[in-house]
Formats: structure tokens, C-alpha cells, sequence
């Protein structure tokens, strides 16, 4: 990344566009290798109660030494905009960090956010002054209708969480971008560092990932792995790609060399 | 990579898995930046007589310096495997290079091999000695037939040459690569850092690409790009990726925090 | 279609699942011609005052002759559930059907259905006791929260309308045929009889078409194509498909025959 | 179909584009229904020495009666050009036809066809007079010269033999369509409805298949569903699709009707 192409949300400025989740890795010690490896710089996780009651037991986080991170608490097994914003507004309470992201399903086989709870909830957490971040379906209307909720930033699903099938709908992703005034994030579904490339060259401004990384046979070296996709994808994203074309145009340059 | 990772073709070890064409640069300038963004080792062209003969005029490729490449000249422009393989003849006995790509095409519109000639030029260099590359389809049976005929790695084609069409048939190349005892170098029709992190996720030993950098609207970039991409695709691949997944699985930890 | 394998929507049983729109025919003699040929037995078009107005001008409809179609007036053109809802109590009260198709949309580039508007007029035109079929994204849960709302079918899209792009999720549409428990109907985007053929394999109960068969080089023969298509479709889907296998299986029966 | 739409195959003329595999059936009588079900005038088997040496047993085919077949034994079980052609003239030296698919394989895992042997297969058998219709790889320079080689049809495979992966490659089939002079019947690979509309669309001449129908839940019911899927491809072949594009189009008319 150059020095001038950073990822703005609210008012805070990053320098990488990998959002990390905390969950499902075989061990501490493996989690905070696969976050340094990754070069993330929020970091994501479900809360609980007792995470706020209690918040110096079992600090995992704490492990990862030397580097300051903004969470992104989500709101995970909300199944409303009211338990949503419940949730929000108790991080928040605890001092945990003003920023949300938005997660609301009744359905237990998918995941699937709920698109009217999920717009209630940004609405409402929008005036009371959270950064929110909706994880949302790739419905390039309701993505826009977020947007002018109050979204800081708009996060459309790949695919359902946990899935690992991919970006199933590149051209909603696209369009969802081109009318986007605020970071468009693909949050969940992606499976794999191709995936992963092939989001940030649409232009997308960031991908949020968990199980990709953390069930990967070798989580460090996958996050290292996607770490690479993501500035692959964007500098190819910058550099500008190749038109497609039906027929061959010949490549090859004829070099004069240097013969010994 | 890591330093146990490199890629053998006959007796030369390489660092980096992607080889880079030299033509189509809007300038010398541009292209010697882009080979040195690229990483790249094996730098590939077509041999003109022309060349072999004055090998000290308009030396472009004299301007990268500080820097050894292995040189990949390509048999482009031969019809027959009899023309292609007096192409070969020619650039060993001019010092320039034992290795050699053979491209064999009659058909103008796709420059797609042909297959019964590339075998045959294949199976006649490799006796006389050549380390030879041979440019064919992602017939899997046939790259087979050239790794018996003696290829020191086979590069099938993702599509035709400079169409920028990506990957037409992963399976095809996932079959190859799964049968293969020499490396398999993707060669053509490559578009973007997607199509490059694919295939080496596919397990790929490397790409050979020229009109996806020299084309790019910034190729220096792109070089830099593809080259995240090899990276990124081959960590990914000895990373392990996670099943495809019908359903959703919840991945959110519930970390406990440093509240303050 | 088998005797038994009927499509029932609100009260009304039908022996064709293709919906035909009749705009954008090249004269009023094609379209009747393909509405003719294509078997459809349900009619959509967009409703203007004019019409509701000067209902014996300019009757296309009446053209198509002997046959009783089911009309299914939509809303397009509306930009708000509140639009919506009037135009249907117009097309209600001028006799025309109590069938209607929700279509709602701000955005002049995508046409897309605007999620909240369309759920909004979906919920209050099933209450007040019309027969709602709404067109809307492909959003899982989206669409499950129609059917609750009370639709009579929903009218998930392949693609923005008129594009021609084809299925561009057909996971999503597979999960929301899986979960649903009124027809679903796929409407917009379908370009080709391929598409076609796909979503009913996939399980849909039927498509609703305009553009690829009156846009057509030829109406009336894709008209055709499309209603072979339906059935090939639906007759695939109830005979149950082979299972993709990564690896071949020989197919050869070895018959004994007829030798002269 | 239309009268004048007939696929001619040497001196030949057929009015289905439906070639269907004997084998695998759960039975003779299920056998004979899907047979009849498919319209198909072509049948295939492999050769056995058995079935020449004692043709009147076990003669399954003789069950289809009242219909009068084109038979188009193959060489499934040859390894190489030699064997294959030795079977093909048993097969015409007993009587039976000679037509003769060539099928040649070395490799059991993926049964994929041998394109040199293919290749020397073709051209010999085609001398001697035999109506010959390869299987290949999809690649276009081998179909391009199988042709040359005095193929009556070339028959390039969508995927491996019984794996219902459908049209692994569009683009390749699309080329070697545009380029053949001969009919293009596709080959092995394919799965379902969806699979046999897309390669008809794409202008194939017809399919060749045999575990789809035979292996799925309701064999007859799917020879029909696949019967359709060829009308349905061929008629919208003709018929002229709609281009792609990326944004909206209204398809709305605006239609007056009959109001009572």
C-alpha cells in the first residue's frame, strides 16, 4: 500500500484492510501469531455478558503484546434491532470501544443477517453516536439504504458465514462499490486467498475474515497468505487489469539479449 | 516463501515462481521496472533471426542490471514442429540459452498449440538435450504425453494467449497438477491477481505471464500485484484452506477484553 | 407437466409455470404470436392510469384470441410502498384483477426492489385481501419475511431486469426454494433457456420472462425455446440428478444386438 | 424442430440431435422406456468379442421395437490406436454399422481420450471408410484437425465420463463450434437439463449421453427431461438471444386491456 492509500472509517485511519475475527483457532498461542502475521488492525469478536462483568479473566487478548488494536465487538445471536442495540450499548458502556458491528439473524442454518432489523438497528445506533458497521446481505438497495442510515461503513456477506464458498455474487459486490460514498468491507463467506483477491479488485475497501484463517490447516501461514491477497488485489485494483477479449493477440517481444 | 520452497526446473533452483514476458511495454523504462517489481528470474521472448545474428544492438534487456536471468527464449511464430525446433537449434548454438519455450501454432485468431507437433518437437529437443517448456493446452492426457516425452515442466494454457479470459477450466488444471511429476508453469490468457492466486491455490508450481503487467494501465504496479498474488495463492496452498460448506457456522469468539 | 403436477398461486390452479410480460414485442402480431406459443397462461404488464381510464383503446390483449389468461398488473414505475399500494387499488377497482405484482424501485440504473418499500406494500395489499406476488432480491431472508407478510408467491430476481446476465446466485435462490413454503417464482434478469432450464432445476416453481423472448431476433421461436426449456427443467428437477463426481465412470453398456 | 432442421452424419439424415448410451440402466424394460422417451435415433454401446461371436443373445435391443436405429458402436476398453481400430473393423465385419465412435484411454481414473491415438485412429479408420466419430478433449486445434483427418462428427467431451460436471469449459466448445465444418456433438461430462439447453445454445449439432439418464431417480422421466432441454437449446439457438448488459432496461408494456 502507498503511503497515501489508507482505509478512513470514522475518524480513525488504517493502514491495513484485513479485519480479523477472534474466534474458532486451535489455541491462544496460534490466534495471536495468526492476528501479527495478518497485519490487522481491528479486530473483531461476539460479546457477552460476562465479558463485560469480567473483563480481566481470560484475556486473550491481551497476549497480542505491543500493538494497539480498535475492536469490533459484534452483536452476534441478536435476533432483533432491540437486541442489537442492547448489546451495542453495553460494550459501549463498559468502555470497550464506541464501534459495532451490526449482526442480526433469526435464521440458525444460515445466518443470514435480517435485512429490516439490521437497517432499524444502524438507524438508531447511528444517532446515538456508534460507528456502525452492518453486516449485511449483498442486496445492492439495502446496502445504499445503510448507507444513509448512518453506516460508517457497509458490510456485504460473500457468502454465509462460516460457508468458505466464496464471493457468490460478483457483479452485486461491484455494483454495490460503484454507488458506495462510504467503505464497502466483505465481511464473511470468503474461503480462500482467491476469493479474497478477486473482492479487493472489484474494490472493495477491506475484507472482514475468521474461519478462513483460524480452521485453515496452518492458520499463520494463511493469515500470512491473505494478507498477500488483499495487496495483490488491491494493487491490481489500482494498476488497472487487461481488458477481456475473445481472440489471441500475440505477447511476445522480440528482446535483443545479451549473447556470450 | 519460505527458504525450503523454491521451484527446481532442470538443474537451476529459482526463488521466485513467476516468469515474466518482455513485450508490449509502452517503453524500455517502464518494462525494466516492472521485471524488477516483478521478482521474476526467467524473463521469456520470441528469437528472431535477426536477434541471433546482432546480438548487441537495442539491447533492452541489457538494462536491467545488477540482476542474472534465466532466459526462456520461445519457439512463437513456428508452425511445425520442424520449425520450431531449428528455432531451438539456433538459440542454443547462439550461446543465448539451453532452455526453451516451444509454441507451436497454426491458427492465427486463437494462437492456440497444437498438440501433435508440440509433442513431437518436445520429445525431439529433450533427446537432443534442451531444457524444454512446452506451451500446450489444458488437455490433461496430453500434458502427460510431453512430461514423458522428456518436458522439464509443462505450461498449459489458462486461455488463449493476451485474452485476459482467466481461468476457462480449473478442473483441467487442478487434474494436471494432481498427475504431474514435473512442475506446471500456467502460461497464457491470465488476466488479473484473481486468476494468478487461483491457480497457484490450485497448486500451480508457477505463472508465466507478459500482457496482464505490460498491458495494466500502470504495469509497474501490476508486476507488484501479481507478484502479492503468486504469494499469496502459494502460501494459501501449502496453508491448508478450509471445506466448502453448504451451511453456516457461527465463527465469532467471545474473547474476553482489556476494558478500561 | 404431469396431470398432477399443477402450480397453485392464491385460488388459481395452472397447467403452464411461465409468466409472460408483453412489452417490448417488435408489433402487436409477435406478440401474440409468442404469447401463443409460449403456453403461459398468466399476463404481466405495467399498469398506467390511461389504461385504467380508456380501457377499449389500443387492446393488445384482446388480440390474443380463444384463450383466458390471468393478469397480473405491477406497480413499476413506483418509487414507495405507498405508490405501490395505490396503483393496485386502482388496478383493482378498475375490474382489471386483484393479482398483483409488488415492483418497487428508486434506482433508475438497477431497477432493483427496494427491500423495506416492498415488504411495506406487500404486508398492507395481503391484508387488504389481494393476491400478492412481490418482486424482490434474492435475499434469503428477505424473501422468507415476504411469505410471512402474507404473499400469494415471491418473485425472487435472477438479475436486474432486462440485462440478460442470468442466474447470478443460484445458491441463494436454491436456499430460498429450500425455505419456502409459497411458489417461487423467478422474475428479471433471464437471458437465455439455459438460465431458464437452471432455476427450475433448481426447484423454482416457475419464471416470469419479457425481455429475452420480446427482445429476441426471434419472439416467437424463443417463446418456444422457452417453454421447452420450463419443461426440461422441471423434468430434470422431479427425475432427481446425478451426483457430481470428481472422477469418471465408465458408461459403456456392452449390448448384445441385432447382428445382420 | 422444424422439418428443414435435420443434423446430417455422413449420408445420414436424423431428426433427433440426441445420441443415448445403453448402458447402466436399472433395467431392460427401464432401458427401453427411457430409449423410447428420448426420441433418439442413435444409440451407442462398447464392443465385446462376445457380442460378435453370439449376437443372438441376451439381445437387449431387440426389445425396442418398431423403431429402426442408427447404431453407433465404440471402442471403449482400447488403449491405442491399434486396438481401436481392430475393434471398429470387427464391428463392421459382424454387420452391425459402420459408424464407429472412437474412444481410446490410458487412464482409468478420468477415462479422458488419448489425442495422438485418437488422432491416428481417426485418419486410419476414416481411409478404410468407416463413418467416424471421435471422442476428444475440447481442445480446438485437436478437434480442428480430427476433422481433417476425415472425421464425420468430432465429439469433444464437456467433463470426465460419468461425473455430471457439466460444461467445464463453454468457451473452448463455443471455438470449436465456430470453427468445424463437420457436426459437433458433445460428448461425456454432462449432468443435467441445465447442462444439455447450455451446449445446444452454444450451437452444438447434438449430445451424446449415458449415465445422467441411466443413473438418475427416474431414468424415463429424465430421457424426456433432456429431450426438451435439446429443443429447448437448439430453438433459442436459432432464435437469437438478447446481449448481456451490466445495467436495467424496463421491460414493461404499458398495455391497454380488457377491463369488465
Amino acid at each position: 500500500m502507498t503511503k497515501k492509500d489508507k482505509l478512513v472509517i470514522g475518524d480513525v485511519e488504517l493502514s491495513s484492510r484485513f479485519f480479523l475475527g477472534t474466534g474458532r483457532y486451535p489455541n491462544p498461542f496460534v490466534q495471536n501469531e495468526a492476528i501479527r502475521e495478518s497485519g490487522t488492525e481491528v479486530l473483531t469478536f461476539a460479546i457477552r455478558r460476562v465479558n463485560l462483568e469480567a473483563p480481566d479473566e481470560d484475556a486473550i487478548l491481551q497476549h497480542v503484546e505491543g500493538k494497539i488494536f480498535q475492536y469490533l465487538p459484534n452483536t452476534s445471536g441478536a435476533k432483533t434491532a432491540e437486541e442489537a442495540v442492547r448489546i451495542a450499548q453495553l460494550a459501549k458502556a463498559s468502555g470497550l470501544s464506541s464501534w459495532i458491528k451490526v449482526e442480526i439473524s433469526a435464521n440458525e442454518k444460515t445466518l443470514l443477517p435480517d435485512p429490516v432489523e439490521t437497517l432499524k438497528a444502524t438507524e438508531q445506533l447511528a444517532k446515538e453516536g456508534f460507528t456502525v458497521l452492518p453486516y449485511t446481505s449483498d442486496d445492492p438497495v439495502l446496502c445504499k439504504r445503510l448507507e444513509e442510515a448512518g453506516a460508517a461503513a457497509v458490510m456485504p456477506g460473500a457468502a454465509p458465514i462460516g460457508t468458505g464458498l466464496g464471493v457468490l455474487n460478483p457483479y452485486n459486490l461491484s455494483l454495490i462499490i460503484e454507488e458506495a460514498n462510504v467503505p464497502i468491507i466483505v465481511d464473511a463467506g470468503l474461503g480462500s486467498a482467491k476469493d479474497v483477491t478477486e473482492v479487493m479488485e472489484l474494490g472493495a475497501d477491506g475484507v472482514l475474515m475468521n474461519t478462513p484463517v483460524a480452521k485453515a490447516k496452518d492458520p499463520v501461514r494463511m493469515a500470512a497468505a491473505m494478507k498477500h491477497a488483499i495487496e495483490a488485489g488491491r494493487l491490481s485494483y489500482e494498476a488497472g487489469r487487461i481488458q477481456k477479449k475473445r481472440y489471441a493477440t500475440a505477447s511476445s517481444g522480440y528482446e535483443t539479449f545479451i549473447s556470450k
